[in-house]
């Protein structure tokens, strides 16, 4: 076996391929209604960490997944991600007007398209995703997993939570809970899709791998409340110190900076620690789990 | 073989099923989020015509298709147009406070809510889908076709060409190709779903079924616009005299009332020729189209 691309060289080349991928993936702004379509493409494309679609290559990759199946299913997730965050700045639930660095949906088109952006990029996910080259049995299996990650049993049922939760006193538990929904459940699936476009996990693996990604969920949502409270708009890429003006309850608010700084390093190494069962093809895994740990945007 | 159910009968028995498996298969309301699961139930169950399952069912048993299978993939397709009307009546699309004779969502509940169980209703309808017990090569078929349906290619498209066209002068044509997305995708993707949840279609099968699909889904159509500048809102259970009051083109608008009747007659006369092809077991498919035609709500 060749030696494995160095990290930064192999996360380049993810995002080029993503970046492709989605390219194709979506409509064309040429084709009717080109407005929509222009709006579909403003809110996936050029922009973003690409987390999700780095989760399954890094899992494709550990069980040998062919480069355009991971392709389409990153670009499957990334749509569901990206139309979360259209509907989530919609002046009726976030009301923000900055979203990587640019205008959110709504404010460059307007609130309608921005719902209906939103809507056809929910459908256009499961459309590109049901024609993944890929085992019909296996494609059905991803197709189940996203589309209750993506539910009322996770994303959105995260986002439900999270408005009710404005202004409420929330238990760490409870904190949790919600963040295991809103986020973790798109990262989890991001893992399963990008495994089972290779091979089959064994139960050992399966569960190795959910215990990762409930330490990189949560890591996730940890980092994102501390930079929120430390950064600034211009690096984030969008408005910092939202949470504290809008009273929303977050790890830094109920542990202050100090704890929630360890939590994160104690959720980057219960990461690591869950890989102990994988050589070194989850590299990337690990090194994900750090790159997530240590971002500053 | 038995005689087939007189069709009043047949519709009540759909409706049943219908209900019954949508109230199964939606989240129950004493799950957590019970607020937004509450709001994805009261926005599906115990309303509509249920006009998309009676077509499933139709071509369903034209195919010899088993109950349970029909039965999911209704409720698929009935979760996909029950979230596009919660969507539809926000006040950044057509800010309706009536549907089915009750407040829609965002009145009963709140915009944020409206907004999300629309949202959660879409990924609950390929979660649906993507579980039903069939073939998984007929079911990955059947998710494509419902995806396609669904997306800026299918329904969202033509509800982004309707919000583009208010105030506009539309051609016939343009009128047409309209609703062809935004109504009749939907309606044609329920035949579909219907005949491949049993026997594979032969070629001409497929195209007679496609000609009876675009017949009917135009004949929907022209009747809602009849209705909307002829029937009141009590009989409606939505608001009268919308399209006119929001300066939206419609057949009634282009045609007048009397040309619009007669191409309803044309099209009615149109989906029957379509099905000459199929024997007796093609009825329910024939009487789904005269009541589409000769509905008064």
């Amino acid at each position: 076996m060749s030696a494995p691309i160095p990290f930064e060289d192999w996360m380049q080349s993810v995002q080029t391929t993503i970046e492709d991928a989605l390219s194709k993936l979506l409509p064309s702004s040429t084709r009717i209604p080109e407005r929509l379509h222009d709006a579909m493409r403003y809110a996936t494309l050029d922009g973003g960490k690409r987390v999700r679609p780095m989760l399954v290559f890094a899992a494709g990759t550990l069980f040998d997944a062919p480069v355009a199946a991971m392709a389409h299913a990153g670009s499957a997730v990334e749509m569901i991600h990206a139309y979360s965050l259209v509907h989530d700045d919609l002046p009726c639930m976030d009301n923000d007007v900055l979203r990587r660095g640019k205008p959110t949906v709504h404010v460059r088109y307007d609130e309608a398209t921005a719902l209906l952006a939103g809507d056809a990029l929910q459908s256009q996910a499961f459309m590109v995703l049901s024609r993944i080259d890929a085992d019909p049995e296996r494609t059905v299996e991803m197709l189940q997993i996203l589309s209750e990650a993506a539910g009322s049993f996770g994303m959105c049922g995260g986002q439900a939570i999270d408005l009710a939760s404005v202004g409420q006193d929330l238990s760490l538990e409870q904190l949790e809970q919600m963040h295991g929904l809103k986020t973790g459940a798109l990262l989890e699936a991001s893992v399963f899709l990008g495994c089972l476009c290779g091979r089959f996990p064994g139960a050992d693996e399966a569960r190795a791998l959910e215990a990762y990604t409930r330490a990189v969920g949560l890591a996730f949502q940890v980092v994102d409340d501390i930079l929120d409270a430390t950064a600034d708009s211009e690096t984030l890429g969008k408005t910092a110190g939202k949470d504290a003006a809008d009273n929303k309850p977050t790890y830094v608010s109920i542990l202050g900076l100090e704890k929630s700084r360890a939590l994160a390093e104690k959720l980057r190494s219960d990461a690591h620690q869950a890989l102990n069962i994988f050589d070194e093809k989850a590299g990337y895994l690990r090194q994900l789990a750090d790159l997530i740990v240590e971002r500053n945007k």
